[in-house]
């Protein structure tokens, strides 16, 4: 083949690759994850994928006000730095929001993220059980300010939330955790996978990860 | 310039755009929108436009099994055909998961969905006020099997869900809708936007649309 022919196909693969690199960069809304999708057999682990790898969800809690009504709200969370997810999912909220003050006056509340914001369910509907979801159902509460545990959650926050440290003072955003009592997860045709909170949080030396 | 070089320019660039619109349209999860944008200021128009948009997001209800907690469910749903949106969330939903079932014990319910589902977010947080989100909160029934609105909302959501007609008969899936009674609508800084069901509901005709 002619030499400038070649040189001007390579250029040609070149300038596609660089172009498709920085547009996937700038899609907005698809995360790039820290690890692979786990096995949709092994529970424990792909719960635990999807609670690490996703950054926002809905915070469902009770609210007072409107006939304790179930009220689900959009929130950003984080259950630990990249790569290090602790499983509990930590929120940064504040009373001028519905959601803080309803968890203080009832603290049921459900946390509810989708594997379709991580953009591995293919072309399959949202509502399509292939496509993974999970529902963390327990008890939303405050975590004590100055604590060790709000540092640790603060810098989990931060780490997936850049924007976040410049969020208003005056707006006292606060540290919140949900303690976690029934796990719902879908990640598959068959039904809820049965999990409980203790294999959810079986430490990945003790077998989580197969 | 050199004819020939000119002729690889074009050539360049009309690959670049032909892999970035294969591309784009390939990218999972950021729709392609019907309408754009409206003016926030605009709250009506800006809550219809979300609702009319979205395709899916997080339905709660009161799980009676577990002490009366908020439980919100990845669904799916559909307000109307492209363009034809009604304002009211419709849904397909089966007892074998545990919403349908909740609902039909406890009526009290809401939606939520996200700007950040489509694509019009930017690089901003999806806690960050300025990408809007919506609450819904009412309650959700089944719409009666047979009925003429049972048949335009299944027309509505198989427009915008093309697997759902394939969903396993002997699953039973039936249409649901969520009656809205209050409105919970961020789409800036400064708090909820004041809007009634009323000022939602008041047809384009009627001023809805600035």
């Amino acid at each position: 083949m002619d030499p400038f022919k070649i040189r001007n196909v390579k250029c040609f693969v070149s300038l596609i690759c660089f172009v498709l690199m920085i547009f996937k960069g700038s899609v907005h809304g698809v995360p790039t994850l820290a690890s692979e999708r786990p096995d949709r057999n092994n529970a424990p682990a792909f719960a635990r994928w999807l609670v690490a790898e996703n950054t926002w969800g809905v915070l469902s809690t009770i609210a007072d006000d409107l006939g304790g009504s179930p009220f689900g709200d959009v929130v950003s969370y984080s259950d630990g730095q990249p790569k290090h997810g602790t499983g509990i999912p930590y929120f940064y909220l504040t009373t001028l929001d519905p959601t803080g003050r309803y968890a203080l006056k009832d603290h049921r509340s459900s946390f509810t993220t989708s594997e379709y914001l991580l953009g591995t369910c293919g072309k399959i509907d949202p509502e399509n059980p292939a496509c993974s979801k999970i529902t963390l159902t327990g008890t939303l509460n405050e975590v004590e300010a100055g604590s060790e545990e709000a540092d640790m959650a603060k810098k989990a926050l931060f780490s997936k939330h850049d924007e976040m440290k410049n969020w208003p003072k005056d707006h006292a955003f606060k540290i919140y955790k949900l303690n976690i009592e029934e796990i719902f997860l879908i990640d598959f045709f068959g039904g809820p996978k049965p999990l409980t909170v203790d294999q959810y949080f079986l430490p990945k030396s003790e077998g989580r990860w197969e």
